[in-house]
């Protein structure tokens, strides 16, 4: 049967086969995570441990069969690379999505396939919790059966996991991503396929994630406002700069400093390239500090902290120490795309909010599990736009653009600029079909890049205090659409809807 | 003296005296224009006759005295010809704010310039008039002398002469603008100085200008809500897509679908690269319909028109007739960056608004009187995202882009890429400024888009209904700025910015 499914794929240009048993793989993978909130549902007695057997039996079943049938020996061709790079995150929402339906929790599949693509592209999006209820059906996050947060925050802590692996081993082989932009300072694989090397970095560098979500949970489990269970998902979302709470409030709910203060830390860190920190282990905290993308990354986030704290002090009335902690959190949270919160954003005093909104355009460093546009990105912009505006002084010289001690490659610039033009094309596509459900100019605005750039709150009627409940289905499948298109750097999922990418 | 003051400016890197000398005649020329407001008093006996009197006499003498010390023979350098084309705005604003000032309507000299730059960019934005007054000084358009209404329409139609010169024969001279985009699809100068071809040029396309001027005038003139002097100010600020108006309501007083279609058609016409009319009116029809960018614009105005229609129609209750109507007039004063109104766009229903959002992004053709970034720019970037996207599937083809015939050169689509980029700093930034005086996010970004796509009316507190009075004095003139980088296309302002261009 193989054979003949095998055969009549074949007459396509692409050989789906092997694409479906990789997505079977994973697909099968994902059972085993299944597992782990199955467990914490029977620590708690939680009558809904049978819908965690019953979708790990499911993501068992499907992936092993698609994997068993259609798995091949043959490498990926590179436009087969994509088409798995795409439909991995989609597919394992799609099954990911099933303990929130089967429970009952979240009774629409759009719903589900929201909240478990939000926890996957560790944007942090949710249908739950939130102020404005509107009376949807909206269950709020503090009567959620504890199963059901883990496996929220779990989706986060897989997803980062994936997109560290994604942005330093899979996409600079396909050619896309902001990796690519500094091969040569990233000790990531060069090979030009999968091979043993890329499953080796792969490991490393998940060693790292996992020693750094252990490290957090275990200095949140110190402070008496946080139990084991708090700690371990705040660690999940901070790590994959995801921003599901298991409180409504957000981390607001623990009121401590000591926490912020952690939260703020480590959300810094997980915006760091995985591989700088890689290096820092090793010893060579020379390349760790002089990495160009990692100092102006700091510098951003330093500015950003000031700025925030003296309008929060100036303009909002804070005290001066409040305004830096909520000031600090809030840029942190947001330049990071973590899109945790301790403060209401939307109602500081214009200059805070609007120098906020700018930072949804940030992103931290490529390598990192935060999304956005990213920093390299920015670096490569300003200095193109500076060097443009000097060419005219200067018409015939060649003006190269380095980084550093090395020239960004003029095609690497035009990429970075296109990169930004989809950005902007994608994010006003995306505002406008909010702004047709409804939606005035901020509350469209702010979803859209709220998705796109994998956030979580945004603005207007998707504050932080609100949630994405109220949101008609189409919408909804579009925001899932953009939080796949902002995770995975616009050009994978773009490609797919070009004819080009179909034809032989 | 001269040749003192002429020694001692040597020294710079720059001839001022040669730049000094142009800016002084154009001061001269100003003071020539002076003299028809003056006419307009007289005839209406306006007591404030003696403002335009004493305000041309100021020109006549500043400029004059500027021109006889400091011409020259002298060919200008390509960064002086910059420096001109700059000054010229700011000081011709200078001098032309003086009968606002003399005759007590505008007593603050800020306002009085940024309602002067706003017409000399042709962008509209008004201190005066809208129903917001909030208790700022500011008079109510219909109150106020003809002469002063005939004044701000003329800056409109000088500004809009001065556009079409620079951007068919400066810039392209200067390297800048989206005209050099085209050379060899202009009739422009192409020579490599300013030769008796430019000037004789220059008259041509302003024989165009004054014959579409005319023409709409008569038949404004011809319907019974016009009188003369309505017609000739609106037939101004059409042509010049200025938007300033001599009611209160805009477009709207004149309650009338042929006053209404009429300026439609003259908007998508001012909205059209002026060499294009020249071609049309010589005979050669084909390269008229036959223009890439001319039938790009028709394109995306037709498209508009029925979306924004079918908006209107469909969510907003409108019959189908004022539909079209009321939304055929919105979408060509934004898309030409008119900004006239007959329709307060501010309380569509959201997807039609956020639609004609869009559109404030977008501009008409370049050489036309319109500002924003220019459909030739749109038509390139769209090609080259599809592009950018394309190349990963073929990462080692050279895939050039075309429009039309042409192949677009490299450095050219990377410039119009950087444009945009410059562009959204600028406006991302004059939010933020905006936003440092208490607007909120959609006043903020509207107000930085209505003056650097210098469009005139935005958004929130600075609507169609609404004026600019109400901003602190430095928002002013950072708006002033912003309509400046944006009538002369980003790179000519920022450069002056730039250490490099100071630099030998
Ligand atoms: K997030
Ligand atoms: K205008």
């Amino acid at each position: 049967m193989a054979n003949t499914l095998n055969t009549s794929f074949k007459r396509a240009q692409f050989d789906f086969s092997s694409v479906l048993g990789i997505l079977g793989a994973f697909i099968f993978f994902l059972g085993f995570a299944l597992i782990s909130p199955l467990i914490i549902a029977l620590i708690y007695g939680e009558a809904i441990w049978n819908t965690f057997l019953y979708s790990a039996a499911i993501a068992f079943v499907v992936g092993g069969a698609l994997y068993y049938f259609f798995k091949t020996d043959r490498e990926l061709r590179i436009r087969e690379g994509f088409l798995v790079v795409s439909l991995t995150w989609l597919f394992l929402s799609l099954v990911g999505a099933l303990p929130f339906v089967i429970s009952g929790i979240l009774p629409s599949y759009t719903d589900a396939v929201f909240e478990t693509m939000s926890g996957l592209t560790t944007t942090g999006a949710t249908i739950m919790g939130g102020t404005t209820s509107d009376g949807f059906h909206n269950p709020q996050i503090e009567t959620l059966p504890k199963s059901i947060l883990f496996w929220r925050s779990l989706a986060h802590w897989l997803g980062g996991m994936g997109i560290i692996v994604l942005s330093l081993a899979i996409l600079p082989l396909l050619g896309v991503g902001g990796m690519q932009l500094f091969q040569a300072e990233s000790p990531g694989p060069t090979a030009d396929k999968l091979t043993p090397r890329v499953q080796e970095t792969a490991k490393l560098l998940w060693g790292i994630y996992v020693a750094f979500t252990a490290t957090e949970f275990l200095l949140l489990w110190l402070h008496p406002s946080m139990d084991w269970f708090d700690s371990i998902n705040h660690a999940f979302a901070t790590l994959a700069t995801g921003g599901f709470s298991t409180k409504n409030s957000s981390i607001a709910a623990f009121d401590s400093v000591y926490v912020d203060v952690i939260i703020i830390i480590f959300m810094f860190l997980a915006g760091i390239n995985f591989a700088m920190h890689f290096r820092l282990l090793k010893g060579d905290a020379e390349s760790f500090f002089n990495n160009r993308e990692t100092r102006f990354y700091s510098l951003i986030t330093l500015v950003s902290i000031i700025v925030i704290t003296l309008s929060l002090w100036f303009f909002d009335g804070y005290s001066i120490g409040s305004a830096l902690r909520y000031g600090a959190f809030q840029a942190v949270a947001i330049i990071t795309t973590t899109g945790f919160g301790t403060d209401n954003y939307e109602v500081w005093y214009s200059f805070g909010a609007f120098f906020l909104f700018l930072l949804f355009f940030t992103g931290g460093c490529a390598g990192s599990t935060g999304g956005g546009p990213k920093m390299i990105r920015w670096m490569i912009i300003i200095r193109n736009s500076y060097r443009e505006v000097k060419q005219i002084v200067h018409p015939k010289a060649i003006l190269p653009i380095r980084i550093g001690e090395k020239t960004v490659d003029p095609n690497i610039q035009r990429t970075v600029l296109s990169f930004f033009m989809l950005y902007i094309f994608v994010f006003g596509l995306g505002a406008l079909i909010m702004a047709s459900m409804g939606y005035g100019m901020d509350s469209a605005i702010g979803a859209s890049i709220a998705c796109l750039g994998n956030i979580g709150p945004g603005w207007g009627e998707f504050g932080p205090t609100d949630n994405f409940a109220q949101i008609p289905y189409v919408g909804k499948w579009v925001l899932i659409l953009l939080m796949m298109i902002g995770r995975l750097e616009i050009f994978t999922v773009l490609l797919l809807f070009t004819p080009t990418f179909w034809k032989q």
